[in-house]
């Protein structure tokens, strides 16, 4: 038993097991999960925690999206409902805590309600979403852009590595990707989203406070970019008559950086994560390099200006080394913020439980980036070790993710 | 017919007729050649030399590093040799002249010495010597340090990438890896050293000029870095809480060079050709990248000083990222100067020819940077088209390809 547990309303030994049991389906290593969307090990993470929803006292279905949905019927069935939720997909080589505690805090909050005969004015839905990682299919948020009518054509047919489209995966997992429509919200039925995550950064931790409030999701920028040039033996073309497609790379690397470090006191982050050279040989002048740009803000404006800048170095970078280049946009998302009377909630149930949160941007998406073009919302985070995510060594503590749920609880009971 | 070879010596018709029917074994595409060493198109290509080798009444042997010799003996039989060659072996996705213009020359010579009735005083040896290229199991010049004795130890059980040893390959081959001995040259039998080789190189393209004669083999200095940092959410971790491998790879890419640039007079080159990021993902911030540094000058002094600022560069990327670094040499090898006398025979032929070829460094290394430690060397470079080698768009004229075996024609008759 650990101190803080005894002042709380929720259970966090059954929340604790319940985390702890999850992780069982996929383990990958001691720590690690592989729990790919719509594979066989999803369904078996969601006819687990569906059986845990049963247990609570909801109302459970699996849509055609591949969503898992509890519902809580309130006492007024006309107004917009309270939806609240993460998921329990995972990255290949990914973590127990990721999506994980944001479905098992909301589930655990709705338990706690009804333990505390509490019956909400609104309904509550309690929702894991599908395919938020969209590692499998190189596109996420699949489950909760399905249910806003945000997919965009095509979709279904995107394959996996093995080939299979997300078509034959839906219809493997059990839904009927013919009958969408049915799966859709009504526009105006969602009230507004909670959602409850761990960081996956390293602020909370280096700040030694347990937990945060979400300002709210910075879009990315992502690009690829290739510049080429032409390959040479690396030890017979003079220096002055070489087009170096990889030292044109680390022009614009080094620029990422230095632009994303432009102001001090901004969040902005820019991150160049993949690279690959061609013909990547010792000896011989690299003649194309592809590289990713990943450039975060909650500010778009100056978004946009470092954006602007880092085109110029870019043009620079390819004139001086007699290099062409295309920038390709794979994804442009603005900012989208929390509600501020969410946050306020926040803030003030924080009070009253003895804590002061900071808040803080998030740079990673997360499922509630769809929910914020429907409704308002708002987001906790749990401090995870070091920031480490996405990796078999993700870890946040339960009293750290207790104490989130029990915030996420609070919150609750003053919204519905 | 063209205009120059009226005034050759050489036969060019039949040169020319020799490289084209070569080509044809190991084909790839219109121009391509993949002929990798020990391997059955390998064979093949020695066989059909071997029998153009017959027809030029020369004595022939496969030795027991897969070397094909051609002797014509000379009136002195103590005097130390001349020996006059290149290599056969190709790069997976090669072209038709690297090595091959260098003993389909070395046999024109002796064909036409014989036609033209000359008895050289020392003995001659024409060789295509075995593996130059190294691409099969990563080392090369094997053939050539093999008859001087300095092949290091396991070569033979190197692997390709088939799990195929180099002994197996040898076996295969037809020769007798527990032989080796026998196939060595006593010290002292080898006088001189000539060979002719395309430029791989841009400088004689450029210029306009057909032929150059070689000052010397620069040296390379081949290094493995790999910067180690922590890899974390590209969206959440703040820039000053990062350690980028990837920033560090790129400052380092940078200054590489500038260093090879300081001296804009010199030859000096340097490339990072080769870079592969962990683990890759766009949004992941890079936690190791491992890289390739290849750093070559004429003047060793000057590649040291390179060397030196070189590695406080990575000190201070290391230092500056909070990346740790490991530096591993895999080849470092002085500068290797051509014979003044064989130089000045070549000039003074040039001169007789009506041509006045710039002296040039070698990048790359050739089969004569093995010979250089035991006798005197002298090579020809032949221009190829906009520097392009080891790629099937290699290509050099036939005129040109005369010319340079005229020269080598007249050098030997100065020197035998």
């Amino acid at each position: 038993m650990n101190v803080k547990a005894r002042t709380l309303t929720i259970n966090q030994d059954r929340l604790q097991k319940r985390i702890q049991e999850l992780a069982q389906i996929g383990k990958i290593g001691e720590t690690g999960v592989c729990r790919l969307a719509l594979s066989p090990e999803d369904r078996a993470g969601v006819d687990l925690v569906r059986s845990w929803m049963d247990e609570a006292g909801m109302q459970t279905r699996i849509d055609d999206f591949g969503n898992l949905i509890g519902r809580v019927n309130g006492r007024n069935s006309d107004a917009p409902l309270l939806m609240i939720g993460s998921h329990i997909d995972s990255q290949p080589y990914g973590g127990q805590y990721d999506g994980v505690i944001g479905v098992l805090g909301a589930l655990e909050v709705v338990q706690t309600m009804r333990e505390q005969s509490l019956v909400p004015e609104q309904s509550i839905e309690v929702i894991a979403f599908c395919d938020e990682e969209g590692c499998r299919f190189q596109k996420g948020l699949f489950g909760s852009r399905g249910i806003l009518n945000r997919l965009e054509p095509g979709e279904l047919e995107r394959t996996d590595k093995n080939g299979v489209t997300r078509r034959q995966a839906l219809i493997e997992f059990g839904c009927d990707p013919d009958a969408l429509e049915g799966s859709v919200y009504p526009e105006g039925s969602i009230g507004a989203f909670l959602e409850l995550h761990i960081e996956q950064g390293p602020i909370l931790d280096s700040a030694d406070e347990a937990v945060g409030i979400v300002s709210a999701i910075s879009g990315p920028l992502w690009w690829t970019v290739e510049l080429t040039g032409f390959a040479g033996h690396a030890g017979s073309v003079p220096m002055n008559m070489r087009q170096d497609a990889l030292l044109g790379a680390a022009k614009v690397i080094v620029a990422v950086n230095e632009l994303a470090r432009l102001d001090p006191a901004a969040p902005t982050v820019g991150t160049v994560g993949h690279l690959e050279v061609f013909p990547d040989s010792r000896n011989i002048i690299p003649e194309r390099v592809r590289f990713t740009v990943d450039l975060r803000d909650i500010d778009l404006e100056r978004r946009n200006e470092r954006e602007q800048a880092l085109r110029e170095v870019i043009e620079l970078a390819a004139m001086e080394g007699g290099l062409k280049y295309t920038i390709t946009e794979d994804t442009n998302s603005d900012p989208r913020y929390c509600a501020s009377w969410i946050k306020d909630i926040i803030r003030e149930e924080s009070k009253a439980m003895g804590i002061e949160p900071r808040e803080l941007m998030s740079g990673p998406f997360h499922d509630a980036l769809a929910l914020s073009y429907v409704c308002d919302y708002g987001m906790i985070f749990v401090r995870c070790k070091d920031g480490i995510s996405h990796n078999p060594q993700e870890f946040s503590t339960y009293e750290d993710i207790a104490l989130g749920t029990e915030l996420l609880y609070k919150t609750v009971l003053r919204i519905i």
